[in-house]
């Protein structure tokens, strides 16, 4: 069935939930306006992010429900990067009215796989008519305690850049993925990587206790990330490119296209892993679960620079420009 | 000069404002998200509104000021009719890469020169390529005391019911702008009404306060907001339609175009006007300057029903249908 054909009420009732609203939720979808009760003494953070069909998915190499998984993911990451605890979500969807209503039932499943996680509910939203492209706009309020929010300003001379998890991943699975091969157990961890990937909360908020002084998620590469730290905080980042930590499946996609894997880390992005600066003494209040890799040093200075092979060189910030339609520089 | 000219970094640039950031904003545009303050008992209204290009605006009949301007109006309406304060604002855009970076200036400034009269800042956003159609999905956040939050469900039999202002403006405006005709200054009053729609914050409150005890927004047109009343609050609403508010103006464009007034009234929408339910006894706690005409009763029973010349007949709930495009029943 076609979203023409159930019109714009009829999509929002197949896409309302029966369940309870999760806590904290006064009033969800239904009036003017959704209402929330904060939390005591916590801040509220609040972020967005707005899709586009070919431009940030492709619905050749995706599926429904991981857009919708990877539209949530990106937000519910940039609460992590904040220390935050993720609480409420609103959806903005445009819509073609060719799209099948299946479409969009398994999109926000998707959304709701992932959310549901986070004890996140969808709370309010719009649903329009767009003709020429698919749009998602989501929106993740989150909260913290003011002292547990960590921004990305406060780096200093003589703490550590430490990076948790693999980075890479995500650009190695799309590769892989536009090949369009069948996919071998090892190629499918990078599929996931890359169509479902995983907000790091729990890490963020650990972080962030363990005394952080910045944190930045990995959503644009580790070169472009590394440099916003560095500006926000005045500071210069020493990195060592042999530190950065690779999984072997994109050490193996890697060798197959003939491609430099660092490339991929530095540059590929939507691995949503997390970039911190702490100083040394923090390393032992971490938890020991937390897969943390020291990757370089905070100095005095400004920019960002990698040392490779025994040479250092500056870093420069990169990625996708979204009006250019490259990646640069 | 063009968006692909600047990028994506060049053009946020260019958006950033340096005035000081409103009360409440602990941290603004510049980090993975907006922080915020809450304030003290209240709890929090947050709203959002998308708007497609050749689905809710054309180029050819609205400036980018105004545009932004009216998505800014949208969503204040929105927190205007739950009773709330707004506070902040978060702005994603999808643009293509060969708009005028002017334009993208002045439809901030549009969106600016609104929000400001209600302390209400830009905190955050997107801002992405869009190459098919122009894209705006705008979020408004809100606060109210629980107490005085105004839903839509409150509605009770012997209520009185109630509009702010005139009704059918826009519409009327609408069809004048299509003429693209010099405008006499009667018509500039329509072009500003359809262009330019006030939020009704001030009255919003207002109402809340005397005891109003269901609020919604003009946005789809009296008809289908008064069914959302009837629907939310298990009541039935008869209305009067020579009680009907309609401004000279539009009795006027009506003349002109061969019109009823009263169906741009009734189906035309985004005149922004607040129609509420309230006891008759609230009538005496209203400010005397508030423009409110009362227009029917609630009655036990459901649905909508419009008395005119004598006779009543049953008012669906009728208005644009995003995935149909046409104006429905």
């Amino acid at each position: 069935m076609k979203i023409r054909e159930v019109g714009e009420f009829g999509l929002i009732r197949l896409l309302q939930e029966d369940k309870e609203p999760a806590a904290g939720v006064v009033a969800g979808i239904g009036d003017d306006a959704a209402v929330v009760q904060p939390s005591p003494s916590c801040v509220t953070l609040l972020t967005t992010d707005m899709l586009v069909e070919g431009v940030h998915f492709d619905l050749a190499t995706t599926d429904a429900a991981s857009l919708g998984w990877k539209a949530m993911a990106a937000n519910l990451s940039d609460i992590a990067a904040m220390g935050g605890e993720p609480r409420h979500a609103l959806v903005s969807l445009g819509l073609p009215a060719e799209l099948p209503v299946e479409f969009v039932q398994e999109l926000y499943q998707g959304m709701r796989a992932l959310a549901g996680q986070y004890g996140v509910s969808i709370i309010g939203g719009d649903t329009v008519s767009s003709p020429k492209a698919l749009v998602l706009n989501v929106v993740v309020t989150g909260e913290a305690l003011p002292q547990e929010v960590c921004y990305r300003r406060g780096a200093r001379p003589g703490d550590l850049v430490a990076l948790t998890g693999t980075v890479g991943d995500s650009a190695a699975g799309l590769w892989l993925l536009s090949r369009g091969e069948q996919a071998a157990p090892w190629q499918q961890t990078l599929f996931t990587r890359h169509l479902r990937p995983e907000p790091r909360v729990a890490w963020g908020r650990a972080l962030s206790a363990a005394g952080a002084t910045s944190l930045n998620d990995i959503s644009d590469g580790l070169a472009s990330e590394a440099n916003e730290i560095a500006e926000a905080s005045g500071v210069s980042l020493a990195l060592d490119a042999e530190a950065v930590p690779l999984s072997p499946e994109t050490l193996q996609a890697a060798r197959l296209a003939g491609e430099d894997p660092l490339h991929w880390a530095l540059y590929g992005g939507e691995d949503y892993q997390l970039l911190c600066t702490l100083p040394p003494a923090a390393l032992t209040q971490l938890p020991p679960e937390l897969p943390l890799r020291v990757i370089g040093q905070v100095q005095a200075g400004a920019g960002v620079s990698l040392r490779r092979g025994g040479e250092s060189r500056p870093l420069v910030a990169a990625g996708y420009n979204h009006f250019r339609g490259e990646v640069q520089p």
